[in-house]
């Protein structure tokens, strides 16, 4: 099966047809026809599969693509996604048909619904998650805090993705207390609380944290993936197995339409070959108070990460207790 | 010294102070103030230095940080300056004053504009660069390609960004195969032409790749940064102190206005800090009978990309003669 993408462009179907084709030779062998060695273009060329028009000077074209130019690589799949179209003005794309031979070596989620649940013992209803902040505080102080949310039954604490190897609170030093604390919590209320801590940096470090996290007994990580690379993302979880939870950091986009969130739920969760199911990750400014709405609204295969309204409430612990309680009950009843 | 981030706020003075504050604590605490034990903010926090109307309904707000949150690392630092304000609309980076200790962490080019006209002996005149393609061609049929372009002049005979892994060139012996080639044709023409191959891919691959072409005697290597990560960049250069071109695969934008080009110019070129000045690279449809033209117009610190022009020619490597023997009579006379 080849890689199938579906673009809209903004051209009438007659132009739409020379486009999807300029589009089939630029993300692949970057000439045109007549500059190509004989077979080339048979072998090598994206294929314009389909046009149509979408009205009102609008279309819509389907060109395949043989996976093989990918190398199973996700810098190179981006490449041949968005590479030299992304510089041009007039083209989206709309939807991909994946073959499942290249979703098995991209991989996916290591854990994904399933194996989070599982890990955190959270069945039937959405995860819960924090964030420990600010920066500045030692990582006795986080690891003060962390102990207070798994205390408070949060399943998953994380790193603010600011936090990186400061002074302040140096990667390792914060790693094994912030997971000490976390298991001490768990020996008390019998919980599975798990923390996430930030391990964004450059290769080789990114893959170093990571390993140091795992060996300390974490279950996950934090990856700013964009300013880290996509490919960081999919190479931790290669080398560690962790589950990932990506932050959008430099993502350039914030606010969706209801119709956008339920897109990118669906397709977290959804099938996808042999890729697992991911929880999509709704966060920035959740009011706690508001969770059963978003529960309504979400459904229960989310985390909720409520940040900054624990920390604006006088005791964060405290509040987040109630926001553990808020959860549980209005899932079960 | 601190980093200084001037911003352009779409909002009026009034208004511009408390956004400008809240961008100081969001991309360091990102918590407000009240929420933050004492101190913290005084040592973490951004700290706007200055507010003024630039008219209009627009604003100019400089805010510093300590650069120790940046902890010298690339990602980090994209993390402070875009992370999350990159989510919000209504405000753009227009300008950075770089403490010399940041800049020390973070490098810059190896090479730079000094070191490779060292290495191609080309002084007083533009570079001349092209790209060995199509994807799907052999590497024997590539390093024929680097052969010709090199005993034709050309100084930088570069991989297009689509070579990756693919089998039909294998990364190691696409890389052995084209820089003996370009090696040959230095020993019978006296030049020095070097081939920089595509090492785009996820760590740890990525910096194997590199590894494999500075141990072939390359002396740059190609990175589509944005797919890949800049981190990656970083660390390519550090464990190799290879040249580096990158590509701007993703960027999401290619038209650029003749003022944005001369400020890209002067920034790449002028003085910052210990970064040694770096080669713009102009690209993307150059036609070759303009190359004279765009000297005059960007100056001889420049390498001209020139792909696809000289392929859609009867003979590139003819076309590619013509073209290094304009350049040379353009600039010396």
């Amino acid at each position: 099966m080849r890689l199938g993408v579906t673009y809209h462009l903004a051209c009438s179907r007659r132009l739409a047809a020379a486009k999807a084709r300029d589009i089939a030779f630029e993300q692949t062998v970057e000439l045109p026809e007549n500059a190509l060695p004989a077979g080339v273009a048979a072998r090598v060329a994206g294929r314009v599969e389909s046009v149509e028009s979408l009205g009102r000077g609008r279309s819509r074209a389907v060109v395949s693509f043989d996976p093989v130019a990918v190398c199973g690589d996700l810098p190179q799949l981006l490449n041949l996604l968005f590479g030299n179209i992304s510089l041009k003005p007039g083209i989206l794309i709309a939807g991909l048909a994946w073959p499942d031979e290249l979703l098995a070596a991209l991989r996916g989620p290591r854990l994904g619904i399933a194996g989070l649940r599982e890990r955190t013992g959270a069945h039937g209803r959405p995860l819960l998650c924090t964030a420990l902040k600010p920066l500045g505080l030692s990582a006795a102080q986080l690891a003060e805090l962390a102990y207070r949310f798994a205390r408070a039954g949060v399943d998953l604490i994380k790193d603010d993705h600011s936090l990186a190897d400061q002074t302040s609170a140096p990667f390792r030093e914060r790693v094994e207390r912030c997971h000490e604390a976390v298991a001490r919590a768990n020996g008390e209320t019998g919980g599975n609380a798990l923390y996430f801590p930030n391990v964004t940096s450059s290769p080789p470090e990114l893959l170093e944290r990571a390993g140091m996290a795992r060996d300390a007994g974490c279950r996950g990580v934090v990856v700013n993936a964009l300013p880290a690379g996509l490919g960081a993302v999919g190479a931790i979880a290669a080398a560690t197995g962790l589950a990932i939870m990506s932050h959008p950091s430099l993502a350039g986009r914030f606010t969706f339409s209801e119709r956008t969130c339920a897109a990118i739920n669906g397709r977290l969760r959804g099938p996808l070959g042999p890729v697992a199911p991911a929880f999509p990750v709704p966060a920035g400014g959740i009011d706690a108070a508001r969770v059963p709405h978003w529960i309504e609204r979400y459904g229960v295969d989310t985390i909720f990460l409520i940040g900054g309204n624990l920390y604006a409430q006088p005791d964060p612990t405290t509040a987040a207790a109630r926001l553990v309680a808020a959860v549980r009950r209005h899932s079960h009843g």
